[in-house]
């Protein structure tokens, strides 16, 4: 199986690529565990697999491009691809800084891998996952947000995701590509230094205060949020690309599952791991710009499509925390972890 | 006012240009009365006023030419534009038959469309009401659409059109187009010939008989449709035109009202108003092709939004269907009929 991830380099394409090294195989289209033969690295520099991951008998390639690009793309498809996990995106943020930027990256370059693999596989064969976000939700919307909630974008980046959900749900439906899209949570606990995401806080309250350092909280306690671990999330793009097409009937587009939870919530699982003294590293500063947006996201959803298709939640946020502490501070995985 | 229609030589951009130089005026940004100082007629082929119609003191243009064409729409920009009617499109069957047109003709070139409003008038204040349609909805629907129902498109026309209202969505909430979508019900009468829509025979066994011909109905007498007459639509899309942006709140699609009928309704009400002999033109033939595209199609809607925005439902089917006889068969205008 030839499998490209473009957005290699982010944080998600990292942790996927390394899951798809270790697993080795992917179910194919008659369910039967097929051998990844090959992995195709795309993004705007030049991608490398995870540090100390063992690649072979894997070929992995890098291949340093845009999507935009035709000759890029050309390069990406040489030979043909059994499946595509389509993660490069520009950040919300970004997107509504600069308009045409995120047309071309988050719609253009999505409409061109869908055409450029419909051209190398004429028989709609290739499988495609896009990622898509809960930012397509906004507007005044339900208390619960259920599957058949129309998503209304108050932002560019939101749009254009769901313009790129519609075509990969046409694309499917005309045999073109077997294209699958899963909406994700707000993925908390992030890796890495803060970013310039309204949601950046949600990652560093629980993230900074594990490593011993300060971090600013800009929305009350009761703030409500929708979120799923990393580990989780990778996991779920893995069985949105495993599962039959059939399963998936007229609507290929999959709101994720999540953990609803205050920020309060939130709080409580650090200090049940790790105390009051990292809690006391959380310092509350009202930015109400911030809370603005983050009010506008919704946290209740109803997620009954995709528990229904396998998809799963973190077991609890502290099964969340867990995850980091393993995946990202070199604890020792404990089994029940999420 | 300058105003543009595209698809003016469509049956409702005929009416719809008809209506404008009836009217001579709309309300402008502070719903004052604007007089209608030019109107630019846009089509494939050389758009004509309406027979007979009184264009002066309007300043009537027929522009000829494809929207996808930049020096065609740099024509029809040219000097600025206050107001667009786009409703030039590919229609269901075609945009099925003919993926690459469909997304060039519905998608692509209201893209170019919103783009040339925002080059010429920089603030933002042009205005575009884009026509979209019933058709976005499809797959597994509740029983009752509402303003909140995700649209599922089940064609590649659905998929088009939801596509072009997330544009103008966006477009609207940046600021750079004062866009605002109106989803039409079926049209129901429509003059003319029948043509290759799967919803052709809802006209035809109205129209065909009341012209002394016969007429087939693919579908059984309890098939339901959400409809709404030529007149009526032509009123809304004016209201949408007329219609403050800040009524649309954050979201600028809205769901036009229609009438809920049962092709036994239809006929009851032909029966009322041409007789049993009428009736007797019509002849069942299933289709189970045309059956089971027309059963996808929601009949129920709750149009809430549209409601108290001020769109109007027509009174009644018999209203519906004296429409047609005035405006198409040369009768005299009743006051009552809507």
């Amino acid at each position: 199986m030839r499998i490209v991830v473009t957005g290699a380099n982010g944080f998600i394409g990292r942790k996927l690529v390394r899951a798809l090294l270790d697993r080795r195989a992917l179910p194919g289209a008659d369910g039967a565990p097929v051998t990844i033969t090959e992995l195709r690295l795309f993004d705007m520099v030049d991608p490398v697999p995870p540090a100390g991951a063992d690649t072979s008998p894997v070929h992995v390639r890098a291949i340093a491009g845009d999507l935009s690009d035709p000759a890029a793309l050309g390069r990406l498809m040489d030979g043909g691809v059994d499946l595509v996990f389509h993660l490069a995106a520009v950040v919300s943020a970004q997107a509504e800084e600069d308009f045409a930027l995120g047309m071309r990256v988050n719609f253009d370059a999505t409409r061109a891998l869908l055409e450029a693999l419909r051209q190398v596989s004429p028989h709609g064969a290739s499988r495609l996952v896009f990622t898509s976000s809960v930012a397509v939700f906004g507007g005044d919307l339900p208390d619960v947000v259920k599957d058949d909630t129309a998503p209304v974008p108050q932002s560019s980046y939101g749009v254009q995701k769901v313009m790129g959900e519609l075509l990969v749900q046409d694309y499917a439906r005309r045999g073109f590509v077997d294209g699958r899209t899963v909406r994700l949570p707000t993925i908390v606990v992030r890796p890495g230094p803060p970013n310039k995401a309204a949601s950046t806080f949600a990652s560093s309250i629980i993230r900074e205060p594990l490593n011993g350092e300060d971090a600013v909280c800009p929305v009350p306690v009761e703030t409500g949020l929708f979120v799923s671990s990393p580990r989780r999330i990778v996991a779920n793009l893995i069985h949105a690309a495993a599962l039959p097409p059939a399963r998936f009937g007229r609507n290929r587009t999959v709101m994720l599952p999540g953990l609803t939870l205050t920020v309060a919530d939130m709080i409580e699982a650090l200090r049940a791991q790790a105390g009051d003294d990292a809690v006391a590293r959380i310092r509350f500063e009202d930015d109400p710009r911030i809370r603005a947006i983050v009010a506008g996201w919704p946290a209740r959803f109803e997620t009954a499509r995709a528990d229904a298709l396998g998809f799963q939640a973190d077991a609890s946020f502290a099964a969340v925390i867990q995850a980091f502490i393993e995946d990202e501070m070199g604890a020792p995985q404990k089994d029940t972890a999420s």
